[in-house]
């Protein structure tokens, strides 16, 4: 039975747990081979987001969206990739991204028991988050390949009532094969952004390497010929992101009152900043471009997301599901009942804690007062220094033996850092500092050091080294190197100022860290346990934990909604962009790129172009597979409708809705507009 | 002596008191026929402008952006004039604007001691408050005639240091003449805000009317022939809108710590909010447009002044001129110097109490929480009904009977009102309201009645009759003829929903107000009155008060300035407005008018086009005339660079400019590029 508070579509379901019962119901039965063929075809964007194969010579499909970034990163004052396209002729063309890493999941394991014995009963918190993070650090460390470029992470589920550990297949040399304009595939903009219809060719394409050569798969997803049609059950595999579903009320509150409020006014504020830099010059809006893109994007997932928990009716369902659980505690007879019993009461408690730290959290360890890559650099050399003397278990988190490969990947990178960007977004940082800590403040007088915040970012981003990739490497050889000498290397005489700055703040910072560490996520972490101990008392298996950009099967059927009374249907086609774009006299975001008018008379416009589906998905899943059957492939998710913007907290199915592109609609652009006859020839399996 | 903290071109100073030891350095001695011609030349835009007549037949000459609200409110679908501009070939084809009203300031006459007779020593804040409020009201009264239009209002000047009773002559028919394209008047648009070099066209006319007919004005503004060259001496003379140069230390604390930070959010909210609207279709950019223009341009201002304020230089300027003020109290031997010595302690506690009610009075008194033109209009109805019955002296101040007049012809303007637009704010504003007093507060809870923020939202914009001029007009007559017969019309007959709205508020509306002007206002009042005292003892008269958005003279020299080492030379051209264009191959804010682009061969681009000058002028400068030793107008005021946003606070001639458009260009382009010669005779006095 599937518990009466799941809906029938409802679910980010594990590989190894999947909705059996569920499909069912669409007399569908998931065999273990199409559950391991769809897994292994599965790839993660570890810049944030999702992909398959979709060819037997390592060709990955994604987002135009995802694979933005990287798109700027390749392009140069002369060619500008993200806004006008790439498209590589032949192989050799084929360009290479600057400090990408996808992952596939090749094994799944269970180690909940082995991390639990670590932890004693009646652990102190403090002492019981290191026993953890030090039993975590092994496990990976043990599973990881760095040779082979096996990667392992354990996968904390069922806000810690379950942990998994992952091990994936990871690639570093990701070319990129074809984009369309950003124009086609972000068609309608920032206004039509979680909007629908829609009308966007958001797909691009990379090929994965090894050794040079592109990699031979054994699994990737097959086109479907036909796509799919109304009422369709349809699958889709990625990685959402995070999603909120266990959270108490009291955790919802706070995002409602504190949280999200919070957060809308930073991302409104640097929207803001960006959008009045980027009108200034072409070329200041080329460099922020991707950054003001992922900004307006979570402003308005956090707007809907806020306007849902502001929904008296959504917060009304959360408290009969909180009641219904405290009622099953209330009568639950398991030794593990007390803890869920006083969990709820932990995790008002942490809550409050968290109200009270987030501000200052956000400017200094998640470090919002200086914002810039500058510094993220900079902190990461010193916090190095300091971390990699110490065993592996006694390290911050990301300084893990197991993650540091990835690290100094990022690390390493030779991506563009811009000078004038990087003292706009330190300025505006650093005020934000003084407004946060007061002015007054005598941490906020030392950073200041009696200048204004504009002139003394100025100062730091100008004088500091770090942002040289070669200096970089070297300044981090020196620190393994002392680290193996069981001492911290001395940065102090690099005389960086911007690592002198890091330094000034270190102390408070992790102070905050470990605060919040023990006295927020660590509660949270075990009272979440309890009660996720209890949920599947109640529930059984039948419940998904919530999302943790690992991978899951989502399902649902290809359906419009209805929205004030109107139906809106599930499919748009070519016809409608055309139209779209003539309703408008002032263009801007909907203007149709030149390309795009010079071939309406090719297309075949009656082509399905983008659908809406029920399945269940959030920010992550951007660049998934939609799947039939078959596991062939009929869309691509880019997108939820507004409606869908509550599914971080609660899934409905009445109106919320992925969006997708119609696998249909790739082919016929790629064939009619882009003239890439080959790429479709090779996604479509034709013998070239 | 002028007082050294004074800086040789500061000073936004009275008609009654001009700054004649200054000029005198200038070696002009303005005579009282200058001043008198001047002033009576001089306009205010009650929408919140400057202006001055500049031909025999009452046209008025101000900024684009000021009349700008305007040329949309006379907009429709078919004829948009805000972007495309406007054109009178003939007096008939002017147009009459929707609730505009001129102000012309004939007389001003010194009731210091009058008002400070009122409130005897030693009453009590709330009483003093409400004495003196009676007061003005009083003689606000006495002087107003409203059968010949003349409005009178008393006008506190140095924090109320000294009250002056100023007398309009007030004018409602007023009509658009010409306006330039939008992307003309505002070339460069947001991004170009507050910087220079600039290349602006931000000009506009209209012309009074009385009884049909342009008035005949005795005082205009003649037009320079020559117009101004670098290091001349110019005037302006125009409407400050505030500034806060008297405030304390605690003061700017409170403003750099509290009030501009929270005020920012608001903006950046709003802002992204309707630049998101605005972008989904032409309509709503349209019908958005002016209210994000102001949005866009306070941001710019807030971010310039908390900029400056973060500057521990400016701050301690500030800080050095509070000792030498308490250092003279401290030696003061006067009956006043007791008041004056615990003036800055009570302006402190006075913002502890700012701090602490801010948020509330926003989102309630101040209607954030109800952002709406339909809120505005209903919570007018509600209090006028509750107001009307009381004496004059006991109403709210802007129920007192001088200002009836002004509240009704606001009240009864036929503006269009979108009901989308409503929609969209309101449903913000209520998030707003929940998100300031928390969702589960009895009052939000109320307000919302179990809805989420933007059904409530929809269900009160849609079910509210206010929105129709007619109705409004009905209920108000019906509130006045209960008023006479000592009654409230029983507006609860009604049944309109935002008139219940407003009334649910209006209990904690007004008790945050009354808090607020006992606890803050009229003690800050009384502390800078007793200030103000202490520095006239200081300085004498050769101070000016703060900004009251009444009629200023301020001076300076046509001068660039230096910038990080590089010169700005003070004039742009013509011919630098089209290379700007050309620099940019992604228009958007840079493309010029096609007007602009077909006639450029017949413009003389070397003429000076726009120009900047060393006087002091704040927001509501904006259409000021800038005039040289002849009283001839030169310029424009539109703009002041970036390093002008510290204005608000302190003088600084060094950097900190008043971006002029320059008169030769107003004519050149005038004849050029609009053909309209007609205009241009009126403007430089050629015979028709």
């Amino acid at each position: 039975m599937i518990p009466n508070v799941i809906q029938a579509d409802e679910g980010m379901w594990l590989f190894s747990n999947p909705p059996r019962a569920q499909l069912k119901q669409y007399n569908f039965e998931p065999t273990q081979q199409w559950l391991d063929h769809v897994r292994l075809s599965s790839v993660r964007f570890n810049s944030g987001g999702s992909g398959s194969f979709v060819s037997p010579d390592g060709l990955v499909m994604t987002n135009h969206h995802v694979g933005a970034g990287d798109l700027e990163k390749v392009s140069t004052p002369e060619k500008n990739y993200l806004r006008d396209g790439f498209q590589a002729k032949t192989r050799a063309e084929e360009i290479k991204c600057k400090g990408l890493e996808l992952n596939v999941l090749i094994d799944i394991k269970d180690v909940t028991a082995e991390v639990e014995k670590a932890v004693p009963a009646g652990t102190a918190p403090a002492a019981a988050f290191k026993l953890r993070t030090s039993k975590i650090a092994e496990l990976e460390k043990a599973a990881a390949v760095p040779d082979k470029q096996i990667r392992a992470d354990v996968v904390t589920l069922y806000a810690g009532g379950q942990y998994h550990l992952y091990t994936f297949k990871k690639y570093e040399d990701i070319r990129i094969v074809f984009a369309p304009e950003k124009q086609a595939a972000f068609y309608g903009g920032d206004p039509d952004n979680f909007e629908y219809p829609r009308f966007d060719l958001d797909v691009c394409f990379f090929r994965v390497y090894e050794n040079d050569q592109p990699i031979k798969c054994a699994h990737y997803l097959k086109w479907s010929a036909a796509g799919s049609k109304a009422d369709e059950l349809v699958f889709v595999s990625g990685h959402p992101g995070r999603t909120n579903r266990a959270n108490t009320v009291d955790e919802l509150k706070y995002l409602r009152d504190t949280g999200y409020p919070y957060l809308l006014n930073r991302l409104n504020r640097l929207e803001v900043m960006l959008q009045a830099w980027s009108g200034r010059s072409e070329q200041n809006a080329q460099r922020a471009e991707e950054e003001l893109f992922s900004i307006q994007n979570s402003r308005k997932a956090r707007i809907g997301g806020l306007a849902g928990l502001m929904d008296p009716a959504l917060m009304g369902r959360k408290e009969s599901e909180q009641a219904r659980l405290k009622a099953f505690i209330g009568q639950w007879n398991a030794p593990e009942a007390q803890a869920a019993a006083t969990a709820f009461d932990s995790v008002a408690k942490a809550e409050k804690v968290r109200t009270e730290l987030i501000k200052e959290m956000t400017v200094l360890e998640n470090a919002g007062g200086f914002s810039s890559a500058s510094f993220g650099i900079a902190r990461t050399l010193l916090r190095a220094s300091e971390e990699l003397p110490k065993s592996g278990g006694e390290r911050l988190r990301e300084f893990a033996d197991a993650r540091l490969p990835s690290l100094k990947f990022g690390l390493f990178s030779d991506e563009p850092i811009f000078e004038d960007l990087e003292t706009l977004k330190l300025a505006d940082g650093l005020q934000f500092l003084a407004v946060t800590l007061g002015p007054d403040s005598d941490l906020v007088k030392k950073v200041l050091g009696g200048k204004s915040p504009r002139e003394r970012a100025y100062e730091l981003i100008s004088g500091t080294k770090v942002r040289n990739p070669e200096t970089r490497k070297k300044i981090f050889a020196d620190i393994e190197a002392a680290a193996k000498g069981g001492k911290a290397a001395d940065l102090a005489a690099l005389n960086d100022p911007m690592i002198e700055l890091a330094r000034l703040v270190d102390g408070p910072s992790r102070a905050l860290r470990k605060r919040f560490e023990n006295e927020v996520d660590e509660p949270k972490r075990q009272a979440h346990a309890a009660l996720a101990k209890a949920k599947f008392a109640m529930d059984g298996d039948k419940v998904y934990p919530d999302a943790t950009f690992t991978l899951r099967l989502a399902f649902g059927t290809v359906k419009g909604y209805k929205e004030d009374g109107k139906d809106v249907p599930a499919f748009t086609t070519f016809e409608g962009l055309y139209k779209r774009s003539a309703e408008q006299s002032n263009k801007g975001a909907f203007e149709l790129p030149k390309r795009w008018v010079e071939k309406k008379n090719k297309l075949d416009l009656s082509t399905p172009y983008n659908f809406v589906c029920t399945a269940d998905i959030i920010g992550g899943n951007s660049g998934s597979p939609v799947i039939n059957r078959n596991a062939e492939v009929v869309g691509l998710i880019f997108d939820g409708n507004i409606q869908s913007l509550v599914l971080d907290f609660i899934f409905d199915q009445d109106t919320a809705r992925a969006v997708s592109v119609d696998s249909r609609a790739i082919v016929e652009a790629l064939r009619k507009v882009y003239d890439a006859n080959d790429l479709a020839d090779e996604l479509t399996g034709k013998a070239k």
